[in-house]
């Protein structure tokens, strides 16, 4: 059977990044018992340039028509003054809302062999592995009304509004119980129920829907602030941590800087199930940005970007057993102390982008 | 001149710690040329066991009238389940909003005796002195429509709604700018402008501000997920971080944890100054909560509590010299190795709260 992925690399490290990932694809169609076809678009600050626009109509319905979407990364300082609709990052947004992928996963790992990169105490962060799930195309980031007014005496007035239904929060709540199950089984919800309106829904429905159809499943409920303390304190308290958009924005980030790796973290943005065919509409994307500082220098970490594709293999293909292939060569590459300069200490030798990558396929190879 | 001071010592520990508050002003008015009045409240819980209501209308009034309102901690598991309007929290939310307290400064120091009790690698934080300045009365906090709607399947849809106008914005602005020059004179300023229009408006108006006003205090804008990372990263980078209500809750306590002297910090709550007086309202209270836990048994640290006293004193009363005092003498008592169980290592003596408010108080004497 045939997979269409898309490939949008977009700009700054993303194409560099892209091209490891395109070097497995080409290996797996040519030695195992799978077929990917691939298509690329532009996306972010290279639309723009190309069209004018931050993604164009026809890569839009690419997109809509692949099996999964492989997003690299987009922005940069030449596209800051671009029309705030042109903006690299509403491209982002609208990939999101459109293909409705409502499910953020967001892993944070802590390698064994990257533990001392980490800001924190060693014993902190040691083995490390914790799941944010952030509900992705609801809340602050999509609620209308959504716009700045000019009041009568010339001042403005800025409006977000933060929305979410009952049904909103239960399909993103069962896409974390779902997933705990199959990690330690505990889930951390996080809101701030105390201030919110929309906190106190997401606790009450959250609460209900654990009760009756995860009741082995321990919930706990954070308030979002002491969420962020605690992932500072002691990160190892939370195995899945369930929350709305723009508190999933702001945790997932602190815990992906736990990790001291930031140039290895993966994301997954999933879709419902199709009610025909079941599958997810679904994008894949490093968790890192586009880094414009090192683009073009063949140094950028592949890593991420590589454990991205290893997640369409889970998630979108049921490849658990390839994505684990994947994910065993990255440890291992790691083990064996190759480092690209982000993740480099003094005295390590630092390899390129393409070195890593074909590092990576050689484990991959002898797996 | 007499000071009118209004305490409220709330639940959980409060009490304990104010009492530690009050021992000091009783030796100021004895010892030194000023005369503070205090008179106390209930707050909180213990005001929802007296009166059915998260703070009284005579408290509110008292709290209005007075020069400056010290404040504990509020809450815990006794009152979980009173009615929304009457949680302990409703009550600090008022508080705010009818003092017009829309400045809210969040010290977040490293203590140098204590450098070794953060999560983060020492090197990363010894010497830290960040100042979040977030706003406090605005946002989604209190932004209209704020409720849940059953709609006509059944479903609940809760709304909160992000509101800033340009005059919110331009008077936080200077006070973050202000205080910034009493400081390393730098502010960071954090929004989400690539989401949020309420973050565009910020952004804009912030920039404007800041080069008319400020044209030699270096301003930044950091995204506010970036900004999070950025706190666990390399929190020296920042001086004073400038930001709206919802995210100064979080990223203040993450800056709080960092240092990991949470018992330790303080905040101060303050209003416009008053068009004819030149007299601010302001409100005083530590950062962390009413530790129900560990609530009656004499172990709590009062440094936070007394810390938010020595801040009252500089930024209510303007005796700049007293709040040095103060803060001189809790570094002492902490690099002479008194601990409360809070900050005490293996090894550690450790005091009760009593001892700990006495021996700051004979630091203050010795001085
Ligand atoms: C780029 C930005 C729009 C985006 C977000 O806020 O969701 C990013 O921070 C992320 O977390 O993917
Ligand atoms: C208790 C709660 C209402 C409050 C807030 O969200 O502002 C607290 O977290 C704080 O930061 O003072």
């Amino acid at each position: 059977m045939s997979h269409k992925l898309f490939l949008l690399p977009g700009d700054g490290i993303g194409p560099e990044i892209m091209k490891e990932v395109k070097a497995i694809i080409d290996w797996m169609n040519a030695n195992l018992d799978v077929s990917f076809e691939t298509d690329d678009g532009l996306v972010g600050g290279s639309a723009y340039d190309a069209y004018g626009v931050a993604i164009s109509e026809e890569d839009m319905a690419k997109a809509m028509a692949a099996d999964a979407v492989i997003f690299g990364a987009v922005g940069g300082p030449k596209w800051a003054s671009v029309p705030y609709e042109a903006r690299p990052e509403a491209a982002l947004l609208r990939l999101r809302k459109d293909l409705g992928l409502f499910a953020n996963l967001r892993p944070a790992l802590v390698y064994p062999a990257l533990a001392d990169s980490s800001s924190l105490k060693k014993e902190l962060v040691e083995g490390l592995d914790i799941l944010i799930v952030r509900e992705l195309t609801g809340g602050v980031y999509f609620g209308e009304p959504k716009e700045i007014v000019t009041l009568e005496d010339g001042q403005k007035r800025a409006i977000d509004t933060q929305l979410y239904t009952t049904s909103e929060i239960e399909r993103i709540t069962r896409v974390a119980f779902d997933l705990a199950k199959t990690r330690s089984n505990r889930v951390a919800s996080a809101e701030k129920h105390n201030v919110m309106k929309s906190g106190l829904l997401w606790k009450e429905v959250v609460t209900k829907l654990g009760a009756k159809e995860y009741p082995d499943t321990p919930l706990e409920h954070v308030l979002a602030d002491n969420c962020a303390m605690q992932l500072v304190r002691r990160p190892k308290q939370f195995d899945v941590i369930l929350c709305d958009n723009l508190f999933g924005d702001i945790l997932s980030d602190v815990a992906a800087m736990l990790t001291g790796s930031l140039g290895m973290l993966p994301s997954a943005s999933l879709g419902a199930p199709d009610e025909k065919t079941g599958k997810r509409k679904a994008m894949y994307e490093p968790v890192h940005g586009s880094a414009p500082d090192i683009a073009g220098k063949g140094i950028a970490n592949p890593i991420a970007m590589i454990a991205s594709f290893s997640m369409a293999l889970r998630y979108s293909f049921e490849m658990g057993k390839e994505a684990d292939m994947i994910d065993k060569a990255i440890a291992t590459v790691l083990e064996k102390g190759l480092r690209t300069g982000d993740i480099a200490k003094e005295g390590d030798t630092v390899v390129t982008t393409s070195q890593m990558g074909a590092a990576v396929l050689e484990e991959i190879k002898a797996l």
